[in-house]
């Protein structure tokens, strides 16, 4: 048959320039979104009780449907273990397990709202390349500042640890600081700033300690924020100076201009994507 | 009669450069004003019960009056579509619909608060042209970044959703997280740090993902940020570096320059209104 | 009697260049500062059940002592109405009307808390000019700022307005939404994300419209950042620009640059103070 | 013996360039990390309940460990003083002495926690200079808007206070702020913007100024972020003009160049943990 040929189904199945190819994506997409909406209504007490049955046979079906694909995607991939050990290689294994792995202990199948990664093939499909240019440009200056950004989180850590500690010493089990791993978890929703108020303190010491742990989350989120926002103005400015004129060679352009400020030549549209 | 000419109504409800068109505006405004204190009064259980009847029958005459100026506004309107179609057209019918929707569905009627938006004529009324200007430079940043903004958002949708279903799974409906919609809403509230607490994980699992979960949501807040950041620091040096020397033509001078730092020359006091 | 001479007392009471007017402010800030110390400890009601009249004796002595500080320096001014209409007038006055009317209404003499501000003349007498030099530099960004924090403090304030009514109507009194300001106040709440978690919604309908909020509020948080770093950054260039070598006259070097980088001119150290 | 030759110990116990050096140091972040561990276990009722015993002699064998080697680094030093004043030497003995203490005074052996600090010898160990001289910049960024955070915490420490003691006359005890001090500790809660909601504002009135209070927090988390972002930038940019072409002396390159902009040269590769 001609449509189980490797290359034919290449180009269907990893392919997005030809017709058949983007409808292939597009309905993935959409058979991903409504396995999706089945695992949420599954979730809701209320509707399992009404439908359980047909929704347990509808996760079975796109299962299934989603292991043939994946048995496919291995069949034609051009390296095969280059695919099983690529991002989508793992999350397309991944969006299948579950289910499986649900006969033998029941609730694992809602890991399967992994599959929402899958849907990240759409930015491929409809050409949003600008989009992964952004998220790009997002990604580089997080990483160029990843070792400031472990330096942070390495002295959060160090912070969370005493102060959770000196707080159960301070107020102890009767307030609700059972152990120590409590009193950090509650450490980490203070200097964070969530507060859920599950657990708070309630001696003059153990609220102070608190006020204390409170002013420093608030104070040092402006490091990572001044880390980001540094890296960023530099990354923009980079990529700022690399519109050239094609007429007098000179760079420096703003992102929207459309003429050389130097000598009036016309300039090119910018195409981020082709960079 | 004269006042039902067109040209003087237009002139009258729609301008702002007459004195009568002013006044029309201001008592407007007020009128505007003044419904919305009637709401508020209305929805206060023990004020209602006392006046409820009075705040009904004003609540009508405000609507009544709103409905009047709302035709007379079609019927003067330069172009009719055109005001149908724009932003206040919009906004001044929203204003009056809820309380006749009110006849069939109860309690619609505090949708009225949606008045509130037509009190931004404000604005053009007492020329605070300055305010309109910044609030444009705010705009333009924002739009410049909103794909940026709109890879991060997805991120955050995609982590909220991943993070909300493996807590569904770890703690399940007897500690709260009854589905994974309920869930998700309790990963929103987590990642934003706002932290109601009245769903919290109880095991020793489900507290570390939500210490991740926090720590997350504390860190990346810093990446919206530094992009408005970036953005309007590129923004005002723009508007900073378009202020000209009437006498040496060089541009760059600070906002509140008053003279040419190259020349000495007087500078114009800066028109941002008018630019 | 020598002291009561109008300058004698001037030099004492306002003055800051003399010993005994360093000793005077002094002990001034030493008897707000016990003054205080009274203040909390009355408000805390086990205290208050063994001391109570020995704190209301203290604080009555306390009150006297200021009112006739207050007289004297009413008395001994170089414009006596230019002191009653200064900042520090009026927190002078403040400082002791309250005790005078918790004769009235029991219970404003705690309102005596705002004798704190009288503790800011410690800048003064300590010489803090560089702390005061980098308040002000604060606050001239936020001076400049003002208008693009007014129009953001705007939008905020129509948002909390609307999803506040939003809510009442979606989730109404049996939730805990008992009226429109109720919701407006849960809606500020929400969006600054504090999250006190006494009131929250219930529906699905209501929970999505409060996931829209926190979102909002955790996203915006970025505009008001943004504002105050472009232009805290804008005033440090300035003072950075301010600092001319005394040999070549170029200006622009480091804050902490003691030769100029041209010439290797010796720079005066910066007295930021005297600027 | 010579393992107790002065400068044999010194070498291995202080150093990290010798085998024996790195080996002992790794060691003894091992057991710090495992005695951490017993420490964290001993906090949790049942893991105490079962083998309190075994972890109770577990802590005096670390503690007695760690004293031997608090011991053998005071007898090896090179400058005993020296040692005992500098930050490890503090935080060497801070970790053996609490165990002492927990005999007069049980549940201090928690405060052992403090031992984490010790780990931070790991980057000395590994040569992790990189990062301790990212460490080093945010550091210094730190330190030289030290007077700007300074002020803003005065500030932030004025409007608690106040706010705090508003409250305290307004809602007074019967709606849970019993004392001015619990009312500051509230103030803070909701300034930061942490919001745990046992103790919340009922009355209207309180609700306003509890509103005002968050919207300020909300909005003056700016100035900090400010003043990071601009003083991290500031360092950012110095660290980056610091690298020169050996060949034509120009500097400004970027942090990842290899090759100099100006003459092609090729450039060093950027030891910043040499500078």
């Amino acid at each position: 048959m001609k449509w189980l040929n490797k290359d034919v189904l290449y180009t269907v199945i990893f392919g997005t320039e030809t017709p058949a190819g983007r409808r292939f994506d597009l309905a993935l997409i959409l058979a991903i979104l409504l396995s999706m909406v089945v695992l949420l209504l599954d979730s809701i007490g209320s509707i399992r009780a009404q439908y359980g049955p047909v929704l347990y046979w509808l996760e079975w079906a796109f299962t299934l449907l989603f292991t043939l694909e994946f048995v496919l995607r291995v069949y034609c991939a051009q390296s095969r273990l280059g695919y099983l050990r690529s991002f989508y290689g793992i999350i397309d294994l991944l969006a299948v397990l579950p289910t499986y792995l649900a006969i033998l202990m029941p609730g694992a199948s809602f890991l399967l709202m992994v599959r929402l990664l899958r849907v990240l093939r759409v930015f491929r499909v409809l050409k949003l390349l600008r989009y992964v240019d952004e998220a790009n440009l997002l990604l580089r200056s997080l990483n160029q500042s990843r070792r400031k950004i472990l330096v942070f989180f390495s002295t959060l850590f160090i912070l969370v640890t005493l102060f959770g500690s000196l707080l159960y010493v301070v107020e102890g089990p009767e307030n609700g600081f059972t152990s120590i791993p409590t009193s950090i978890y509650w450490a980490i929703v203070t200097i964070t700033t969530v507060g859920f108020g599950d657990i708070t303190p309630q001696t003059w010491l153990g609220r102070g300690i608190a006020a204390v742990t409170m002013l420093m989350g608030y104070a040092i989120i402006a490091v990572p924020t001044g880390i980001i926002t540094a890296e960023l103005g530099r990354e923009m400015r980079k990529e700022y100076s690399r519109r050239h004129c094609p007429q007098c060679d000179r760079s420096g352009h703003e992102r929207d201009a459309k003429f050389c400020n130097h000598c009036g030549g016309e300039l090119e549209p910018q195409n981020i994507s082709e960079a």
